[in-house]
């Protein structure tokens, strides 16, 4: 009894701690940051970036606490089997033993070079100049390559970076995907050029639409869609993106472009996904680090699925097409199938961000094998421009004029993301998987979308997924929603159908 | 040399340690609290709220931290003739002495009283009832008179009180203003009623100007006005206020009516006055605590100064009335001059807050000469209201129906604001004394406005008051700033000038 009543003591007293932790993580990252990315005048730059690192440092402080630690170190002596006190356990040791495997004077001169690289990344990238970057990008790798001998020892180096972002994922698995997708996504692509050759549609022309129209269209749709406006805004900022102070307040951050409505819409639909899934984690889990998304590449999948999954389908379109023009009139011009098979035009892009939803994964898989290299040393960063667009000739067939639409649009590598990029596989197949286990359990994505009743698709991620926050980590949570490991199977079936429906073809099947 | 080079190092790390607390401030007070008056939604408060006392926990552990006190009293005993640093600390030691006065367990009482006291008086208010709030107003007045045994000793109770919000204010300072003031007052309100009589006017009746329009008008105003946005903005939210983030960052909060755009307008003015002290103070006072205004009073002086003594006058409706009416066209209805003697309508109100220029320290003077009755125990909460209804009909002629339009009006005394009403005073007699200086030295303020030059108005209050931020204290900025202690000659003067004009009449003189 006592050693009980000891536990639940100290389990209160570790709470109170991280509660305030969260208090300190949320202002910072959700309200402060939001702010300066949203309404702050010019020139409080100056004094909001000093107490943006004061709280950051107290955050640390917090978590460099002897009562911190001292709780730590009890509950990984004292597991009791409760899934919720051991995964908050695992979670705070897994952050903080990726920092403490790198000696301090290293983990020092990386921030004080990726600072730096940054810099010089945006300006090669503006003049078009590799060199200018190559010795920064040259370090780069070397110190991740000594980050993942302190991170291993695992079979591939690669594998200790991409467990650092994705927990459990590996060379071997990622592989094993790209084996199956590669082929099948060069091969498709090649098929849908071929009808395009046939058809020779061109993209429209969209009509002009102001600023407060389109953020009343983004507000209809968001609100369809079961985004919740009591727990929640949708701001302009310079820097789209979502920040959750809390599951009751979560704050979408858009932007927008006049002479193309879509630009701001498709984004709000990605950060409206991830923000019902933010407002949807138990309240329950405040206090223990949990009442978040357990990964980047889970959040990102669920963006994924609302932007592209729902948002580029006919079912969305056949709902939502009427309520649009009726803010917009202009687009009235176009008919719905029109502008649906306009959003889904296959258009093999040298760049990433701007890719379709079929080419996507082809970019993800160049920077994968071309990654894995650089870490195994079996390519060099001399060789790097090169290899870059000999692999888009052959898998895309479209090659770079130069380096900027190559192999510096990205900025992760400036930034030391190293081994990120593969989470974005998980991202786009997590999409599809559980996309394909709600149409099972629910019926037709389409046929619900066409009566509105998102909240049957809502209901179904709340309940096996959001709700959870952090407790599973992402493949645990994927194979309890959708009853199997991430696989391709669902990904490729998706393309194959929605393609072959956009191109009204049986030649893409 | 020894001993200076330990003073350096102590001065530097109390201000390390003073930016800090900033820092915590100033996102607690003028961002975390900012956001929840104006773009929070609603379903955020219960977290908010949990974060701001955090935050506010904070702010007290740093301020009681054996490193804080032990800073202050190494420099009280090294005072070196350096008055941002002698300041600081008789700020620091006044602030504190306050609270530490009063034992701890009658401090706690307290704030449980004023907790239920606020609740309490908003239900009676509501059912105009005062025999409700009668218990809690007693024992705030008993709580009050305690404290100002514990502040004092002072010749009478009430000064201790006063002392609390004005440094060095007393009941003697008060009764020579008011002595001055009051027949004055009770004098020219009863010849601009005669006057009143015979011309007859009645209130216009304004146009409805919806809140884009207005929040326009307010823009172009203020701009010109030289509140300056890259250092500050203005957002429409629930309790209108002014927050300031640091001199480069200074935030309004304002609210509007469409069916008369003066009421939002004329809060702005007032709220801009203070954003251009906030914008002024001098940023080497960051880490002093002295980058803020040296009291409330001083803050609502420069408030009145642009809402009042410019925004009510001929000069600046002369710059403003055709730029306002090119964004709200239906105002040319009225010509300028109707409009300027419209907002300059004597007419006494039994509400404070509504009240004219004329009237305001009437007002005031009722509730100075009850609060310090109720101090000193020669007049008891039961006789309250009768006194009040006394007063009204004594000096403005008009009698409250009921005590929600009398005694139960204003939420001060509820929120335990006893002794704070005659801070009103020189906030009103300074913004006149100041107004004189101003034209003694750059010329007539009328003159400098129908030529928009409000920069010459702004750079004489920067230099003489706004640069100091806190260093002198209210009453010593007033004599640096004007020549000569606070008194009530240039108020007397401004009013009987303004509504001669105003009335185009001697017999007002």
């Amino acid at each position: 009894m006592r050693g009980n009543s000891n536990y639940e003591a100290r389990l209160a007293d570790f709470k109170d701690l991280i509660s305030k932790i969260e208090y300190l993580k949320c202002t910072l990252n959700s309200l402060v940051y939001w702010d300066k990315l949203t309404y702050m005048p010019s020139e409080g730059i100056e004094y909001r970036t000093k107490v943006m690192s004061f709280m950051a440092e107290q955050q640390y402080r917090f978590m460099s606490s002897s009562r911190f630690i001292g709780h730590v170190r009890y509950f990984e002596g004292n597991k009791k089997n409760d899934p919720i006190t051991d995964s908050m356990i695992s979670r705070i040791r897994r952050s903080s033993e990726y920092i403490n495997k790198i000696p301090e004077e290293e983990y020092k001169r990386y921030i004080e070079l990726i600072a730096m690289s940054e810099q010089v990344w945006q300006q090669a990238k503006a003049e078009k100049n590799f060199d200018l970057f190559k010795p920064y990008l040259d370090r780069i790798f070397c110190t991740f390559r000594k980050f993942a001998q302190y991170w291993g020892p695992t079979e591939d180096p690669y594998d200790a970076l991409l467990g650092y972002y994705e927990n459990g994922l590996t060379v071997n698995k990622v592989d094993e995907l790209v084996s199956e997708l590669k082929p099948f996504l060069i091969e498709m692509l090649r098929k849908v050029k071929e009808k395009q050759k046939d058809c020779g549609k061109k993209p429209l022309i969209m009509p002009k639409v102001d600023g407060a129209r389109q953020q009343a269209i983004w507000k209809t749709v968001l609100s369809d869609m079961g985004f919740r406006f009591e727990a929640g805004r949708v701001d302009i900022g310079s820097h789209p993106t979502i920040l959750a102070n809390s599951p009751s307040d979560v704050r979408i951050v858009n932007s927008y472009r006049e002479e193309d409505l879509r630009s701001g819409l498709f984004n709000v639909l990605h950060a409206g996904g991830k923000g019902i899934y933010q407002q949807s984690i138990s309240k329950e889990l405040l206090g223990t680090f949990l009442a978040e998304v357990p990964s980047f590449a889970l959040e990102e999948g669920i963006g994924r699925f609302y932007e592209n999954i729902l948002g580029r389908s006919q079912g969305f379109w056949k709902y939502f097409y009427d309520k649009i023009c009726s803010i917009a009139p202009e687009l009235k011009k176009f008919t719905e199938r029109e502008f649906y098979e306009d959003i889904n035009m296959v258009s093999p892009s040298l760049i990433r961000i701007e890719a379709d939803q079929m080419t996507y994964l082809l970019h993800i898989i160049i920077r994968y094998e071309i990654e894995r290299e650089l870490i195994n040393q079996r390519l060099t960063v001399d060789g790097l421009p090169d290899a870059w667009n000999q692999k888009y000739e052959d898998y895309l067939g479209i090659r770079p004029a130069n380096d900027s639409e190559g192999v510096l649009q990205d900025i992760h590598w400036a930034s030391g993301y190293v081994g990120y990029f593969p989470a974005y596989f998980v991202s786009n197949l997590a999409a599809a998987q559980m996309s394909a286990a709600i149409e099972k359990d629910c019926g037709s994505l389409n046929g619900l979308m066409v009566e509105g009743r998102f909240d049957i698709i809502n209901d179904w991620l709340k309940e096996k997924v959001f709700r959870y926050g952090a407790i599973y980590d992402t493949e645990e949570l994927i194979e309890r929603a959708t009853g199997r490991p991430l696989d391709s199977k669902d990904y490729i079936d998706y393309l194959r159908e929605k393609f072959s429906e956009v191109y009204k073809s049986n030649a893409i099947l």
